[in-house]
């Protein structure tokens, strides 16, 4: 990871659940090779896999000490808060980490480099502070140019934040590379780009270059791939992160999409007003994003990928079977059952829109 | 403006047109008192009057020697590329103006104050660099709150970028005002802030706190107006600025709206695809922003705003006619003819909805 590979330790303290810690399990589902450990010292003596269900056997610990002593030798701040602060209680772990030397990975929106005392720390041991969500200085301006491309692109959009995806994304190139296909993925968020190494981190993007970075990345990725497939932020039906999820479907121009949904979910995870907006209809999004792609480039639901964690497994099948009633579209949870559905189907779409040999 | 009356030089340099120089034409027209000149060597010698309609008798001059001649005390750049960077052939006239202890304001993404060049230069004979566009350092997460005020919040949207959205704000603020209602602009661009003296550029915003930013400046101008007139962004239907439209538009949480279009335009304005996206109806924009708009807060369109620029008189009044059929709603253009049909129709609206005392 970003340069070589790496012992970490993902600090999560507090905090690790699946929901609340959800760049620790992203990082733990995709990259466990290269975790050392987690630290959370209110669940220190489990495992990874019994609090989140993923990453195994990986230690849950007291901080960055005990971390230390099971081989960690960077720090990755494993949540992604809404807002983007680092929380002030997790200043110590920053410090201890730099003062051993260990290099600090942050995705939040405030700079860990910026911080005088993080800097100050950092630059006694030569510790390298990589803040992943810091913009790049350019300033593309979208103009559709993807719309173009011979690949099939396709976005995963939502119902709402932290409902999977950016899962669904990396299961899906996992499934369509398993059918032998050329497939890339696009990270635009910071749980992403420690997945893949690139990308943007585009909520962090001003505004008006939201749609322009995606734009390049798409561009870039086709270069080598048939299928692009674009990590998706936001909702349309999101008062704070709507704009992000429009700016994406403009930039991106995918001609196919992935409606991500968490079935347990009847409101927006809104912490300021909890219970406040209903979530539409699975079959009111899909028409809703087919609707706003139209002006720039038509793109159609291909299927629907739920999060079913905390669901049991017969709740869970039940649920994607009514997706599929619902919408018409194959329903699968990518993690739990598979993203084979969901590769099947963007093939399909792919070869009835080929152009005629 | 900014601590103390100025006398303005407006930098346009080969492009004070009314379309490319909207920056200086807002100011000439809503802040002509504190304009001592345009710089424009290309069109050195006439008026603005002449050339943009607007300033009257303001001297357009060859450069900043001659505003200085001329009583100038203040540069402000005068133009809004896209992109954001100042034209390199503009920094001698930057330079110039900082040489002579002149402030300088700016609303380019590229920020003057970061330039060491510039920051040197203004550091040798204390004159300041305004960089208005550059964000708030907080971080404002939007939850729908403004949907709860009293006040009825309107907000310009549009078909297109540089159709008239913040015009129409302003004019649609002095209309009510002179009907004895209390009326505030809430300015959301680098133009609208030198008119307002305060506002945030949101197209600069790291995307995840547009609405969050929106969201405060109309709960805060909520405090002593009972109409709280927002100016728009982009629009839903761009490629590039769509993300902003849609934050402005859940971040504010209007009730009503005022769409605005340049009936000339059959096309997009989009310097890197000209002729790639012909613009919708009227009437499906209508429908795309009150559709749009349902999930936070519903939002009806009260009336269409038409910049008739460039267009003969007795065009201008057919093309009002006809977009008042095509909607059914009042249509005008706010600065040719006047914004009170706008006005009449939102205090209309806000009296239907009213609940009963």
């Amino acid at each position: 990871m970003w340069g070589r590979p790496r012992r970490l330790a993902l600090l999560a303290e507090g905090r690790f659940t699946p929901v609340d810690a959800k760049t620790a399990v992203g990082v733990l589902r995709y990259r466990p090779e290269e975790v050392a450990a987690v630290i959370d010292s209110t669940r220190a003596g489990s495992t990874a896999g019994e609090r989140a269900g993923v990453g195994g056997a990986v230690p849950v610990l007291a901080d960055v000490a005990a971390a230390a002593a099971a081989g960690a030798d960077s720090l990755l701040i494993g949540v992604a808060p809404q807002g983007g602060e680092l929380p002030t209680a997790w200043r110590a772990s920053v410090l201890d980490a730099l003062a051993r030397g260990w290099d600090v990975f942050s995705g939040l929106h405030a700079f860990l480099a910026d911080d005088p005392e993080f800097a100050a720390a950092a630059a006694r041991t030569g510790a390298r502070i990589h803040d992943v969500r810091r913009p790049p200085a350019r300033r593309p301006v979208a103009a559709g140019r993807a719309a173009a491309l011979e690949a099939s692109v396709v976005l995963t959009v939502g119902s709402d934040c932290n409902v999977g995806k950016m899962t669904a994304a990396v299961e899906i190139v996992r499934a369509l590379e398993a059918r032998g296909e050329r497939a890339a993925f696009v990270a635009t968020g910071q749980t992403g780009m420690f997945i893949a190494d690139q990308g943007v981190t585009v909520d962090a993007v001003p505004s008006d270059f939201v749609a322009g970075f995606t734009e390049e990345l798409v561009l870039e990725a086709a270069r080598t791939a048939t299928f692009v497939i674009v990590e998706g932020q936001g909702s349309l039906n999101h008062p704070a992160y709507s704009g992000v999820a429009l700016a994406l479907l403009h930039g991106a121009c995918p001609s196919l999409l992935v409606l991500c949904h968490h079935p347990g979910r009847t409101h927006l995870r809104l912490a300021a007003a909890p219970g406040a907006f209903p979530l539409p209809s699975l079959a009111e999004l899909v028409e809703a994003y087919e609707r706003m792609s139209r002006w720039i480039r038509p793109a159609a639901v291909a299927g629907i990928a739920l999060n079913t964690l905390g669901l049991a497994e017969s709740r869970a099948r039940d649920a994607c079977e009514d997706a599929a009633r619902e919408t018409g579209l194959p329903a699968t949870d990518p993690v739990r059952f598979g993203a084979e559905p969901l590769a099947e189907a963007l093939v399909a779409r792919r070869r009835d829109h080929a152009p005629p040999s």
